[in-house]
């Protein structure tokens, strides 16, 4: 294999991939030459035309291949309220509930001091300027995720838009939908006994 | 997202990976796009060219852009031995050892019957071919994987291999290097003991 200067290449250019170690790559080179060629050209494609058309919504920052993304072209979204989420696939969650016609500004990462990702970083002058802008805006609901870094993302984020006028919120903690309690873990049960309804 | 038909194409692509289903490639595809599109441009140019160029060496079977792999190339190889492995991976872990100075044959697979993988789809035919034609071949050495298929192979290309008037090894089984007795498994200890030395 020494010699094998386009396998070691997309062996190497494979481990680019997040979570992808060099067995892995190994096993996804050997799997597309030996079986799939055909989806190796596919992918090929597929990377090239994503690279270059994706590009970040001007108002949301989501991805997309034009100047706005469909969610901020949709005439019918409630300008009142704008739904912070960190990424892409948040957004798509949020949205499959079928539970939220607001709008949504993505992050596209979360504050995690420890790593070297600031305020800078995840754009969130690029929030506020856009919540300055927005004249009908009345709600901002935090829907960051709940692990340390989420949670650390949303308080900056709150603490940022006090005395702007704005009313600020966070999804409610509590039990998950489903869930028996003797499986669900003690911060999330105490969390859902402070905010009982 | 739903709109958005480059990033789906490529979610739907990198699910071809093996081991890749819908969340790594969503996870996937938003690091290539947030934080290394020069990675995705660079994946892209290896797919492609991987795909057009790598082809099957015509004497051992493994991946080679040329019409001989270096190892069937080289001069300097033992032709009475032959080596038969499962994958490039396998053959490229021999070569490590510096112990083996002999040829290959990788058959790129092994014997499945359960996924209705027989002995033309592993081209067991070229491996005797190959036998055939190698005229100073003394030893077969079979160093397929220890495990059900593996040995199965093992078991089939052995049988083939009767009568020929070629000598047909296998790897031995035995304690690992540098394992404690107490955590090897009791089928090791079992073989270790009955081919003990």
């Amino acid at each position: 294999m020494a010699d094998n200067h386009s396998l070691e290449l997309l062996i190497q250019s494979l481990r680019r991939l997040p979570g992808v170690g060099v067995k892995s790559a190994q096993r996804m080179a050997f799997h597309l030459l030996q079986h799939d060629r055909e989806g190796a050209v596919q992918l090929a494609r597929a990377l090239e035309h994503a690279a270059g058309s994706v590009k970040h919504c001007s108002l949301c920052h989501t991805f997309t291949e034009d100047e706005l993304c469909p969610t901020c072209r949709d005439p019918r979204r409630d300008h009142s309220q704008l739904c912070v989420v960190e990424t892409p696939a948040d957004q798509a969650a949020m949205e499959r509930t079928g539970a939220y016609k607001g709008l949504y500004f993505v992050l596209m990462g979360k504050l995690s001091p420890l790593d070297g990702v600031g305020p800078r970083d995840i754009g969130l002058q690029k929030l506020f300027d856009r919540i300055s802008s927005e004249a009908d805006l009345r709600e901002v609901i935090l829907a960051t995720n709940f692990t340390a870094e989420g949670e650390t993302t949303a308080h900056v984020i709150a603490q940022a838009l006090k005395g702007r006028g704005v009313q600020v919120t966070r999804l409610a903690r509590g039990v998950p939908v489903g869930s028996e309690l003797e499986y669900v873990d003690l911060g999330t049960i105490a969390h859902a006994l402070v905010d009982r309804r």
